[in-house]
């Protein structure tokens, strides 16, 4: 039990723990926890003696921590809820809290590289009978590895970040040449990443038993997405400009650890993968996702669902010998169930733009609109119930 | 006139001056310029005050001074050239002078971002027809737009680097369930990137106009390429794993300034582009590129033809508002020619792996083998004849 007072219903109780990086003002950034309603400067209580079997510096911001590796996840986890719930330690803490209204969140981490999976049946099912409609919807590939691809780091930005509205090419009509201008057809991807803590070296792949050494955490993902420019430039190379201009990420990072509760099987997988995508344990996460557009939920997509799995993924993505970095983000595709209202993109829910979805507002939509706000949340579904906090943003009129 | 002795047909005359990082034994790394067959080190002449105009540090790496911006790449240049050139500053200067023999060159920079673009018409011919035999060659968007996708930054390599064989799943045979092991169809891809210096914002496009603001300098790039592999996953999201074990860049990043006599005009763009692709002057640059297998010369892939130019490559990657990062590295993809001794890559060479290439030693190779060395190197046709230095790897055999 915590000292802290913890709201019923918080993202945020003593199980979980999420890590960011924050400002207040103009002071320096901080590495930060959240419990309940405050945030915890992690960074200050270090350089306060309150971490002394921790090296200097490590606590100064979450790459470094995710870096030190994981018996130093362990060990700082542990301390911090021994800090947190030993009523002796308060006096001591309480001056490192901060409420979350007074603070700004930053990116939680310099993201090495992006890569974007494509890891739910459901949503590639969807995605294939849109854009491919005369082909079988799952290429050949699908249930034999998590097809990804990698995205641009460099445009991953923190909730609240506001989205201009991309401009592009998009296909011409009736076969003419290609038109320029604001995407017609913006659209989110409701998603969960995990983010890499501890490095691997060039030529030596992650076996999918090694993936908690690895994983340092996972992060809400919202992967917009302009399916006109989307449409016309991804043959044959895969997406590029359609995904480019922004990818928002939760401020919050969420434990590995802190998600054991919340761990399932995964769904079977036929035909069974090959060997070194074979996994022991519970890789599937129950966790229920919502997707706000103007102020309402409009999708409830169900992660446990998703086909494959972090540790599938991890393994799959340097079976070749590609090298890990910390901070390197892998997102798991957009996030769909077999439902209709668990579609994690407005593609899927509006059906390539037929069928408009109707907003807490009465207005419906498509695609989105300028003004528009998203927000991403997510729940455990079992287990210490925790989430991620908000992913956010809200779009823009095209232009600088 | 330069005072340090430079070898006739050196790739490092004084109207070079190429920059790199390096290390002797186990000093600290050091910002190098190299001039024949010498390294100068730049961050010792700037400590030792060579630079007055410069911040103190901007010269400690190279990833400081690209981020510096145009004005000062062209102060740095402008004084080591005279530095080079005046007699009076050679005892200043030789005691910061070490031959390359005998340094250790490293990453020049730290890859922020890297993208890998489709830009010659021959190669995407090429591959089209090898790769999907029974459509058009080129997609309907290849003549509108510079097609690219995003490539792992985090395993991109100095030249010198081993590369071990990627394993992988390539396609089963007659439609049977995929196959794992070691790829059978290494390849390589003979490309020139260009790194960005000068970051820009998130939303803000930069236009062909301002690409020599941006753009600080040139590398080569081999993009090792698993063609099993890649032609087992790539559809729909494009190259992944086939692509991600390894890219293998020159040591040295020849300035653009350098390059400024070897510039002639593009190829002819028909249909004309969009008018954000339009850009005035010459962007096509006259480079001789020469792929080495094996001891001999199996392709001499000329630049100059290269259809989508590096100013209407930036342009493209950002007109959806895309930031750029200092250290962002983009390839043209492979370069071929029309000829058939002028194609980038073996999977062109060899026809998919029919029609083998004979080396040097009278052996002939469709695809890579263990213990085969590839380097690659590139010449100016015209202006000051100067070059790259070398872009070189040898494969080992897969397994960790």
């Amino acid at each position: 039990m915590t000292w802290v007072p913890v709201p019923d219903g918080s993202d945020f109780p003593i199980e979980n723990l999420p890590y960011g990086m924050f400002t207040t003002g103009d002071r320096e950034p901080s590495l930060g926890v959240a419990v309940g309603q405050q945030v915890v400067d992690v960074s200050a209580l270090s350089r306060a003696g309150a971490f002394p079997d921790v090296a200097d510096g490590v606590l100064a911001t979450l790459d470094r921590l995710m870096a030190a590796g994981r018996p130093v996840w362990s060990a700082v986890r542990r301390e911090l809820t021994t800090l947190l719930t030993d009523e002796a330690a308060r006096p001591r803490v309480e001056p490192a809290m901060v409420p979350q209204a007074d603070v700004t969140m930053l990116l939680p981490f310099a993201v090495g590289d992006y890569v974007d999976f494509y890891s739910s049946i459901e949503h590639a099912t969807n995605i294939g009978r849109l854009f491919r409609p005369d082909a079988e919807p799952l290429t050949p590939n699908w249930r034999h590895l998590p097809i990804g691809y990698h995205g641009r780091a460099g445009t991953v930005v923190v909730s609240g970040t506001s989205i201009a509205r991309p401009a592009g090419q998009r296909r011409g009509a009736d076969g003419g040449p290609p038109v320029f201008g604001p995407s017609m057809r913006l659209d989110i991807e409701a998603e969960v990443g995990f983010v890499v803590g501890t490095p691997s070296p060039l030529g030596q792949p992650v076996p999918t038993a090694a993936a908690k050494e690895h994983v340092f955490g996972l992060v809400l993902v919202n992967d917009w997405s302009a399916r006109d420019i989307q449409a016309w430039e991804y043959q044959p190379l895969g997406p590029f400009l359609g995904k480019s201009f922004a990818t928002t990420i939760s401020p919050w990072v969420v434990p590995l650890a802190a998600l054991a509760g919340a761990r399932v099987p995964a769904p079977v997988q036929d035909p069974q993968p090959l060997p070194y995508l074979r996994c022991a344990g519970d890789w599937g996460l129950d966790l229920r996702i919502e997707v706000e557009i103007g102020g309402g939920v409009v999708s409830r997509p169900p992660f446990a669902g998703m086909y494959w799995t972090i540790s599938q993924q991890l393994a799959h993505a340097t079976v070749n010998g590609a090298a890990l970095r910390t901070g390197d983000l892998f997102a798991s595709g957009t996030v769909s169930g077999p439902d209709r209202h668990q579609r994690g993109s407005l593609i899927e829910l509006s059906w390539g733009g037929t069928e408009p979805v109707r907003l807490a507002d009465g207005s419906t939509r498509t695609f989105l609109e300028d003004g528009d706000s998203v927000t991403l949340r997510a729940r455990t579904g079992r287990g210490p119930r925790l989430g991620f906090g908000e992913c956010t943003g809200k779009i823009t009129p095209s232009g600088p």
